[in-house]
């Protein structure tokens, strides 16, 4: 029996996660399906700022790095956003960039392999996020060692990489481009059985998929808090770092606030115990705060809930758009199997970019990635089904009118 | 003849920067002299923070990375703060915070100096701010190379220690501590003379002292927004690379906003042309478009005149100080040569830390620094010459009742 709006009405009726979406402000006519981009506004966002800027900053001024949590801001950050990705307490810190993160990661994960001298090998994906890339080349190139990064093709192909020479292996957990998840776990114990340290990015993880850093034998990770977790532009990125490694976490960016006593002002840099060693200088603290607008929606719910509305959702739509749009030349690109697909569906087309810019001008923003790849984020916190049938909607009669202009100029695209 | 608080106010009458301090709100009673640490917020970054949250993020949403001119802030922001500093425009960039920019430049510097294999040293000052020795600790013995970080005790036997084994000569313009400001146009022509490239931090310079960094011929700097330019509590920091230098800047911080084509999602890093190779990932944007506020009220003057206000500060500071607290203890540490004084005033006092806790209870705001330094920031945009008396009078007050506890525990200090 074909699905129809009715039934995505009774299924959002039902839906226990529907009411998170009033947590969060979306303009009126549009159907947002780029939170793996950049996430949705908290409605508390704002005035979780305007409290920092006016009250902390503007009259409790320097007092407040004490008083209102400032310094202490990314351990306790760090603590609530542990649970989404199955870390420990004091194991994960809201910190700079998720590039700096892997950074960090990966000098330290170096660092560590230094007596195995043979493990010269950064093993990645080249279909990996090209900033994750660029920052191993940056980190063996620079140091001029006999490092060397290794891209692989085949995603299947990545234990057959790993070896006797491997230092690390890392990858992104879902990939931005294909929505495709990995087994952390039976990767991760390949690594690990062949001697190599994992460094995992959760970009497109953490707020989307269960993942479970200590059960599946992780060894470093970062993250992004901007994309399903809702905490901003460029808001500060994760680290962790567990317990096990934490005392051996060494990497060069040591600044003053990975310091074991920041304020005595010695000249000899001293690392705290713990997570601490994962920071490094002074972080924005008006982005920072609002970090916790976002973790204070998932507070309401879990990660079992929301996955398994991520997964009806993404069902769905690929039911819809094979269903109504069968007959456009449209490709799957994300899998079918549940236990390896992210939080997003991703079709070719074509005339990928001019489809996807005639949605984006229907309200339905999605977004394009090279080569002609249309890509829709699914967030269960603020998408319902009805969104569902009607994003397909849009884009059945967008296909079947030719409603796109295939000599429209490619912009930067984001 | 003795200056009266009259004199004071008919000073104050005649500042022709006095008007510019409607420009900031600073919290009713409290003469804030901690600007040096974080300056006090612009009115108007409260609105530009709305806006970015409310209507570019929460409304434009992933669009604004384009119409709201995100990707282009830091660049646009550094060509505003570049005549601050004596730069031109395409030199600076605002993003990341201050270490990881130094880490930045030390490691370009260092790259440079490669094909000069006896030049090791990474030449400071022990009394140089902490992070910054730090940052060169990790970064030269995460190395593992031979790097070492030789730190000088005297500020003026800095020549002696620069030798045909210094690779990098890396100070602070104006030390945190004492105030006191390095010549940098002598120590850097000494520096280039022995083949030794300079990295200068700026973090008590930019908005507080005339800067010129071409003029005095520095290599490469970095500086912080959130003192004396006012940007907001953690908001990130600058980097200066001049264009005889920019083709060789290579820095392993290699992310995706630094490459020639970000978007095309190549695998192979490839740098950009200029100085948007010393960019990373992507920056804070709420944060990030607050360091404008900041700057704007920087253009409404130049930094000659908020220089010869910040020295009629100062030396009347100095002045009254002594006159009126003269039988006390109190030890001047900031130089009384204009030409080698920065924008604050320090004292020592056996019992520092307890006088400057009375004096924030009684609503004078410095902050204080081991060991026993009082330090007093004068941010000329908004501190008055009546400002100054009142701080001496309140703290003549405290000295003369020893009206401070001895015995009061120190918390963390910032």
């Amino acid at each position: 029996m074909t699905t129809t709006r009715n039934d995505c009405l009774a299924r959002d009726a039902q839906d226990p996660l529907a009411p998170l979406r009033e947590r969060f402000d979306l303009p009126p006519g549009v159907i947002y399906l780029d939170g793996n981009s950049l996430g949705a506004r908290p409605k508390a966002a704002l005035a979780r700022a305007t409290e920092v800027i006016a009250q902390e900053w503007g009259n409790d001024l320097i007092k407040s790095w004490n008083t209102a949590g400032w310094f202490a801001m990314p351990k306790r950050l760090g603590d609530r956003l542990a649970p989404l990705v199955g870390a420990e307490g004091g194991e994960v810190v809201v910190t700079d960039t998720t590039s700096v993160n892997l950074f960090k990661a990966l000098a330290a994960a170096l660092h560590l392999q230094r007596p195995h001298a043979a493990r010269k090998v950064i093993v990645t994906e080249r279909n990996n996020f090209p900033t994750d890339i660029y920052m191993a080349e940056g980190l063996a190139g620079w140091l001029d060692r006999g490092y060397e990064v290794r891209l692989v093709d085949d995603p299947d192909a990545i234990a057959a990489a790993v070896g006797d020479d491997t230092a690390v292996l890392m990858l992104t957990h879902v990939n931005y481009r294909t929505g495709r998840q990995h087994d952390m776990a039976a990767i991760s114990a390949m690594a690990r059985e062949r001697g190599a340290l994992t460094v995992w990015d959760l970009a497109h993880s953490a707020g989307a998929v269960p993942v479970a850093l200590h059960r599946d034998g992780a060894d470093f990770a970062v993250g992004c808090t901007y994309k399903y977790l809702n905490g901003g532009p460029g808001a500060p990125a994760f680290i962790w770092v567990p317990r096990r490694h934490q005392h051996h976490f060494v990497q060069p960016l040591s600044g003053w606030w990975g310091h074991a006593a920041p304020f005595a002002m010695a000249s000899a840099f001293a690392p705290t115990d713990g997570i601490g060693r994962a920071l490094c200088g002074t972080q924005p603290i008006v982005s920072l705060a609002m970090v916790e607008c976002g973790l204070d929606v998932f507070a309401e719910t879990d990660m079992a809930a929301l996955r398994a509305k991520s997964l009806a959702l993404t069902d769905l739509f690929i039911e819809l758009v094979e269903t109504r749009c069968g007959k456009h030349p449209l490709g799957l690109v994300t899998p079918r199997e549940h236990a390896r697909r992210g939080s997003q569906v991703s079709f070719t087309h074509p005339h990928g970019y001019a489809v996807m810019q005639a949605l984006i001008e229907r309200g339905v923003i999605g977004d394009y990635r090279e080569p002609e790849i249309m890509r829709f984020g699914f967030t269960p916190l603020y998408t319902s089904f009805a969104d569902v049938w009607d994003a397909v909607t849009i884009l059945q009669q967008i296909l079947d009118d030719q409603a796109y202009d295939v000599t429209a100029a490619r912009g930067a695209v984001t």
